[in-house]
């Protein structure tokens, strides 16, 4: 360690304590993890870090799938804001909750749900994910149709730029338009461009119904119309429309399995389907309506609806369940979009190519009614597991259909050179110029989304 | 005319043909109005100005309420998009519309309507404002409450910078997490830092079904306590939720006047509710229903629900008759945003104050479901109308209570003075620091938002 880093240590330890700084080795953590317990704290951290040149990596719940959250050389430090968690105020009047950026998002979602509101973002990772991190990825998950992605929840932010500078605006209104909207910047930034502290989040009313079912489809036209269909018919309150394909679905309820066959097997597509009202009675009977409506017209083959809590999650289960492919073999799972009316040609294309391979696992499902497709590929056997090929394959196939490298996972380290595929020449460039404008000495996560000498480039 | 004028314009002149050039005096355009009929053109226009200094102000529908289509000093050319209004596509499979900044929003709209689908903004200026407009402003409008402001809509869009560069995104697809969000930037920049030339916008399901009602309130904490109850109840169908401050009900609904007096006068608050469903005799019932459980709770004294579309529409003409009050003397129509738990403060301390004034204009109306409050303040006769001074007051005001002076008409010059108030230094740092590196030169819309020296002191 030089004597520059034992300067830094020393200005750091004065600043936070002992409680707010972790020296240990640890493999999937930088040596010098930094735990600030307030605005004030981060904002000093980071005037000495932007002093010293000293680069540092945020640290959410570190469940991404990008590799946001590593190291791209050693010596850098972590940022974790595990310290500041609190939920400074749930206001049931604006109906708002602000936030600090280290609060675990399922422990907003409850506090939301004790006051009758909902926190309307929700994903596997909810028991260790950070809002922080929800924000700087921008994160999806399983509403987005119906309620958008983070961004849409926000309505204040506070950060704290590259030199130390505090912006706050913690904007509880729905209207308001002085100026430029600086908070979009940082949301789905993945802490490259300064470190989120505070954010007032938009709640929503509590829905007292929900109604789900898994539908089977013959073919993918269906599969859109049904989209289109239900979505008119139940007035917006659509919140999941998941489509597995039936390699996903038939393997995941396989016979020895740890899951029901709830449709047999043998379909095209298989829908799972989710609306959430005010009203439990009579929604019900509405969407039972409906789904019979779905199938007169042809748009769906058979169904099965829940009718208690323990069915749905049982439906939800199989819909989970992607870890299971593990025990087939080795693969990547893949987070990308393309629109509607090219995803059937784009599974076919990359479905042919990848069954031309020895022992291939291939299998998509998606939140398809927001034209996010999952799909997970690899080979039985490690010798046969070629990772850079299924790359090459899956993004030239993303490219071809004019879709998304990342549709909610972000870009991080593992997408940054697929980045190109999806944005042209002249968007890198205005990334790496307002990345450079905000952090000329390159100190937030720096080589992450863009590679450190594009940024560089761009410095005056 | 200088030489250099005489050199710009016969560039111009080569670039756009006779068409795409408008010379002639008029005291609400400038004198020279640009009328490129394509992306290209736009981008050739402004390679030109920007190599020439040469200012230029973006002229949507001309219909917003803050200046920003204003020229700031003679020489300024105008840049209308009026000839690029083609609608290209409506996808019905994806649901999104795209379209040339051109359009006009009614025009839009009832493409949109045609396909069985709904492009969820409107406001008064539907039939001459332009969808670039729109996007430039950030437009809020009616239907906020339930859709989002014009923000929220937009998948992707196509904008040309300063020194003529065109950055094309036109992403179809919910979610896409490919880096920096670029488009937020031009979105509300009120066409400081780039021209919108296209976009791609979100179309939802069609309502089949509106129900519409007028309610009478005793006091505002049952006013806000009704919002939430009826969001909760209609499951987010709700799509209007304005409120009448009864000097505005009383004069618009008065003996002699245009207007049939739907509730009587004399009660504390006047609330038009509207919610939009798929299933019209439900809806309805349900509709009914839940204000009966509102009555029922003591959160509404009065109620009057309409039975037809000419009821309706006589509801509404009550809400919109916001030109009658001109009738009685010169007044400022403000717009600005105070979160709800301050709005009956707010709104007794300007009432206070322009009591004191004599014969006073004092009118609140607002779409309070999205903390937007209109103010219409002024005096019955001329010579008592104090412009500089009712600015003071409402504006003083609203930063006393942490609100918003520009809800949803943008800055433009008219508030660019008043903007500090809601913005802090570092944001208005900030926003001066993008406007200097994406337009150096400061020939886009000069001095709008941020005064010309605020700019070009944050050019390298």
């Amino acid at each position: 360690m030089s004597d520059n880093n034992d300067d830094i240590l020393q200005q750091l330890r004065d600043i936070l304590g002992e409680a707010g700084i972790r020296e240990q080795p640890d493999d999937n953590m930088p040596d010098i993890v930094l735990k600030p317990g307030s605005t004030e704290e981060v904002s000093a951290i980071l005037k000495v870090c932007h002093d010293h040149g000293q680069a540092l990596v945020p640290l959410g719940g570190r469940t991404g799938l990008a590799g946001g959250h590593f190291e791209t050389a050693a010596g850098e430090f972590g940022l974790s804001l595990e310290r500041m968690n609190t939920i400074e105020e749930i206001d049931t009047v604006n109906r708002t909750m602000t936030v600090q950026a280290g609060c675990i998002l399922q422990v907003a979602a409850k506090a939301a749900e004790e006051q009758d509101l909902l926190l309307p973002l929700d994903f596997g990772a909810r028991g260790s994910a950070t809002l922080g991190g929800n924000l700087s990825t921008n994160a999806g998950g399983n509403m987005v149709i119906r309620y958008g992605m983070t961004r849409e929840m926000v309505l204040g932010l506070e950060v704290v730029l590259a030199d130390g500078t505090v912006v706050t605006n913690l904007n509880k209104m729905l209207k308001n338009n002085t100026g430029y909207d600086l908070k979009q910047w940082f949301i789905g930034a993945e802490g490259t461009l300064g470190v989120i502290t505070r954010a007032v989040l938009r709640l929503r009313p509590q829905p007292k119904s929900q109604n789900t079912a898994l539908l089977a489809v013959d073919d993918f036209t269906s599969v859109a119309n049904l989209l289109r269909f239900l979505d008119g018919r139940t007035a917006g309150t659509l919140s999941a429309f998941e489509v597995m394909w039936p390699e996903f679905y038939e393997y995941v309820t396989r016979e020895g399995g740890l899951h029901k066959q709830p449709l047999p097997h043998g379909c095209a597509y298989y829908v799972l389907v989710e609306t959430q009202g005010s009203e439990p009675s009579h929604d019900a009977e509405r969407f039972e309506a409906v789904l019979g409506e779905a199938i007169e017209e042809g748009l769906v083959s058979d169904a099965v609806l829940t009718r208690s809590q323990s069915e749905r999650n049982e439906l939800w289960e199989i819909r989970d369940d992607v870890l299971c492919f593990f025990e087939l073999g080795p693969f990547i799972p893949f987070d990308i979009s393309v629109t509607l009316d090219k995803m059937e040609a784009f599974v076919e294309d990359i479905r042919a190519a990848a069954n031309k391979k020895r022992d291939p696992i291939c299998v998509f499902f998606g939140h398809m009614g927001d034209s996010n497709l999952h799909v997970s590929l690899g080979n039985r056997n490690l010798e046969d597991f070629d990772h850079h090929g299924l790359e090459q394959l899956v993004y030239e196939t993303v490219e071809k259909y004019g879709g998304s490298v990342s549709a909610e996972h972000g870009v991080g380290l593992s997408k940054r050179e697929q980045l190109g595929r999806s944005r042209s020449e002249s968007e890198l460039l205005m990334m790496a110029r307002l990345k450079a404008m905000l952090d000329p000495g390159n100190i937030l996560n720096p080589g992450k989304i863009l590679p450190e000498e594009q940024v560089a480039a761009q410095v005056h």
